[in-house]
C-alpha cells in the first residue's frame, strides 16, 4: 500500500542532483575504505584540549547567556572577532555587515532565498561547488556557465555571459572546490570590472583561504570591490557578498559559519534566518569564540597548514607515481581538494564502483557542473587522510582508473 | 546614493510579517524591562553542571567524531534516545523515523520547502505560531483558518475548511502558541477522522507536551493516526507529521530538536537539510545526549514543572487581581504563554508602546493571524520571569492597559 507523501512534496524538491551519490558513499563508512570522499578536516588536529577548556570557561562565567537564546545575527564578540580578523586580510567591515551562520552551507541557503526567484538565471563557475548548485536548485535557479582552468574562472569568456543579465555570480576565487585552482590577480581584477560595469553582483565564497601552502596571497575580491568604489564615489556601495567559515579552522562539527555584506542585505538575511533557524547555536558560537581568540586561531591555522600541505605533497607525488599518462590533475596552491581529469569514455560513477571494490572512495564529478556532464572527473580530498594512507589510496585508485580505461577502450571498440 | 540590492531581492522576501514588532522588542533589551514578550525558559534552573560534565565526557570519550562533520539525519545515539523517550507517550517509531534539526523552526522551514508550492492553500489555527507563517509564507503559503476556542481548534469549522482542500493542517494541540490552550480528546479524535476523511496530513506541532502542570496528558495525534490506521489496515500509513524539541526542556542555546515521520518523508527531508545545512551540530547533539540520558531528563522536567506552574499561578492572580472586568484571558494548563484578549478598539501595538514607557512588554496579537487582524489581544509569557518579577509586571501593564482603554473610549467618541 503506497503511502500518502510523495505525491504532495513540492515542484522544488524533484531537481536533488546527487542521491545516487549520496548513496555510493554511504559504503564509505566501511572502515577499510581509504576515502577522498568527503571534504573533511583532519581529526588528529582538532585543538580538543582548547575546546574543553572554552567549555568550562563559557560554562563557568555566562552559563546563563550560553544555553538561552540569542540574537539572529549572532553573538557580538564572535562577530566582533571576525571583523578584526578578517582586516588583517584588508575586509574591512563593521560588526553590521556580519552575521554569523550554521555553517556556511546555510549562507548559500539563506542568500538563495533572499536573491533567487524560480527561473532566475546565475552565473557560476563550470565546475562548481557542488553544495552551493543544490542550496540554489532549490528555490529554482538556472545557470549561465564559465569554464575554469588552472587560474580559475576564464575571465576571456564572462563578458558574453554577463550579457545574459544573470541575477549574481558565485564564485570560488581561492582553491576553488571541486577544482583546486585559484584565481589569479589580474583575473580579480577583470571580475570585478565587470561586475561593475553590467551591475551583477559577486557571491565570494572563500572557505579555505587562510589554508595557503605556497604562492602568493591573492586580494579577496570584497577588497577589490570596495577599493574602486571608495575611490570613484567615497561610498561603500557594496557589490560582493563574503563568505566564510571556521569549519576547516578549527572544526566543523560546530557549524559555525559567517556571511559579510552592506547591512540592509544582512537585515534582511536576519529575518530570513529568523525564520529558517531562529539562530545558530549560542554555546556552539560562544565556545568557538573562546578557542579562537587571543592569537590561538592564527597559531592553529599554521599547524594546519603545515600537515595539509604534506598532505596534498604526498597525493600529487602518488599520482605521479601510480597514474597512467592520459590522466591529468591540477595543481592547488592551497585548500582541500585536488581534480582529476579522465580521458573521455571513462564513467566516473562506474569507476566510483569499480574504485569502491578496491576499498577506495572519491567524488565523480559530474553533479558539480550545473549544466550537464562535461566529461569524466573526479574530485580527490587530501586532508582527511595521512600521507602514508594517501599513497596506499592512489594505489588502489590507479587500479580502478587502469580497469575502467581498459574497460572504455574494449567499449570503444564495440560501439 | 542608493545601495544595489533592494531592487534584487527575491518575490518571497517582501512578505514579513513582523518587523514593526522586532524593532519595538529590541526595545526589552533594557535591563529595566520585564519581558512577557519571548517564548524564553527561566535561566535559574538550566541544568549548569549537567552541561559542564556532558561537554567534559564528550571531549574525553569521543572528540573526533563531536568536533567533526557528521550525518545529515543526525547524532545516532540521540535519535535512539528520542525514540525511546517518545514510547513512553506511546509514539512507536524507529531511529527511520526520527531525523535531528537545528531547533523546531528548522523542521518549520524544511516542511515548507517540502511540501508548499506558491499558492498551495494551508489550514492553520486561528491564531496560530508567528514562527510557523513565516516560514510558510517564505515558500509561498496562503492559508483557510479555523478558530481556536478554550478546547483548541474548533472542530465544527473544520470540514467545511478541509472542503477547500488545504495541502495540510498545522496544528499545536498541547498549550497552543499563542493561545495557551489544549486540544480535547473528543476533538483529537474528530480532527484524525476528518484528517484520514479528506485525506489531508497533519503536522502536529507539540514544544510543549511534557510541560503539563494539571489535568490528564493528551494522547498526540501521531498515536491517534496510528491506532486507527493499523487498526483497520495493519500498516502504519503516517499521516501525521510529528515535531518536539530539547528547547523547553533543557536549553535552547542548543538548537536540538526532532521530526518524527514516515521514512519516505525523512528522507526527503534529510536531502534538503542537507542543502540548508549540511547537518546540525554534532557537539551540541553528543552534549545534549550525553545530558539528557540515563533518566536524567525526566528528572529535570519535574524540576521544570513545578517551577513554571508556580509562575503560571502567578500570573493567573495577578491577571485578577490587576486587570479590569472588560479584560479576559485564557487558563492554560501548561506550557509558557497565556492569551489575552482586550475590548475592541484598543490597538495592540499602541498598547505595547504604552507599556514599553512603563518599562514592560508583551508580543501583540495580530501577527499570530494568518488571515488579518483579528481583534486586540496580547500574547503573555510567564516562564522567563520570577514570581515576583510577574506580578510587578502585570502591575505595570495594568496601568498601560488602563490608559489605552481609556484612549480607546476617547477614540470611539471622536469617531
Amino acid at each position: 500500500m503506497a503511502a500518502p507523501w510523495a505525491h504532495r512534496f513540492a515542484q522544488r524538491t524533484k531537481t536533488a542532483k546527487s542521491s545516487i551519490i549520496r548513496e555510493l558513499l554511504k559504503l564509505t563508512q566501511r572502515p577499510e575504505v581509504i576515502s577522498f570522499a568527503g571534504g573533511m578536516p583532519a581529526p588528529e588536529v582538532f585543538p580538543v584540549e582548547k575546546f574543553k577548556e572554552a567549555c568550562d570557561r563559557v560554562l563557568c562565567d555566562k552559563p546563563t547567556v550560553a544555553l538561552q537564546y540569542g540574537p539572529t545575527e549572532g553573538y557580538l564578540p564572535l562577530r566582533q572577532f571576525i571583523v578584526d580578523q578578517m582586516s588583517r586580510y584588508g575586509i574591512l567591515a563593521s560588526v553590521d555587515n556580519v552575521m554569523i551562520t550554521s555553517g556556511s552551507q546555510q549562507a548559500l541557503d539563506l542568500i538563495a532565498k533572499l536573491l533567487i526567484n524560480r527561473g532566475d538565471r546565475l552565473l557560476v563557475e563550470s565546475p562548481s561547488y557542488l553544495g552551493a548548485l543544490q542550496a540554489f536548485d532549490l528555490m529554482g535557479a538556472e545557470y549561465v556557465t564559465v569554464p575554469i582552468d588552472d587560474h580559475g574562472l576564464n575571465t576571456d569568456y564572462l563578458e558574453n555571459a554577463l550579457r545574459s543579465g544573470p541575477k549574481f555570480m558565485y564564485v570560488l576565487p581561492n582553491f576553488q572546490n571541486p577544482g583546486g585552482v585559484t584565481l589569479s590577480e589580474e583575473r580579480r581584477k577583470q571580475l570585478v570590472l565587470l561586475s561593475d560595469k553590467y551591475g551583477i553582483p559577486i557571491i565570494e565564497d572563500d572557505p579555505y583561504g587562510q589554508l595557503r601552502y605556497e604562492g602568493e596571497h591573492k586580494t579577496p575580491l570584497f577588497v577589490l570591490d570596495r577599493t574602486n568604489l571608495q575611490r570613484d564615489t567615497g561610498y561603500m556601495l557594496g557589490n560582493v557578498i563574503y563568505l566564510s567559515t571556521f569549519s576547516k579552522l578549527l572544526a566543523p562539527g560546530m557549524r559555525i559559519a559567517w556571511i559579510v555584506a552592506p547591512p540592509e542585505v544582512i537585515s534582511r538575511l536576519t529575518q530570513l534566518k529568523q525564520s529558517t533557524d531562529l539562530h545558530t547555536s549560542t554555546f556552539a558560537q560562544m565556545v568557538t569564540y573562546e578557542v579562537a581568540r587571543d592569537g590561538f586561531l592564527e597559531q592553529h591555522v599554521k599547524l594546519i597548514r603545515k600537515v595539509y600541505s604534506e598532505r596534498k605533497d604526498a597525493m600529487l607525488r602518488a599520482l605521479r607515481d601510480c597514474f597512467p599518462e592520459e590522466v591529468t590533475w591540477t595543481q592547488p596552491h592551497g585548500g582541500l581538494f585536488l581534480w582529476v581529469t579522465l580521458p573521455k569514455g571513462v564513467n566516473s560513477r562506474h569507476l566510483l564502483e569499480e574504485a569502491l571494490r578496491h576499498d577506495v572512495a572519491f567524488v565523480p564529478g559530474d553533479p558539480f557542473f550545473a549544466d550537464g556532464d562535461k566529461g569524466s572527473h573526479m574530485r580527490l580530498n587530501f586532508s582527511n587522510a595521512t600521507p602514508e594512507m594517501i599513497r596506499e589510496g592512489v594505489r588502489r585508485l590507479s587500479i580502478a582508473v587502469a580497469h575502467e580505461l581498459e574497460h572504455a577502450e574494449a567499449g570503444a571498440v564495440t560501439v
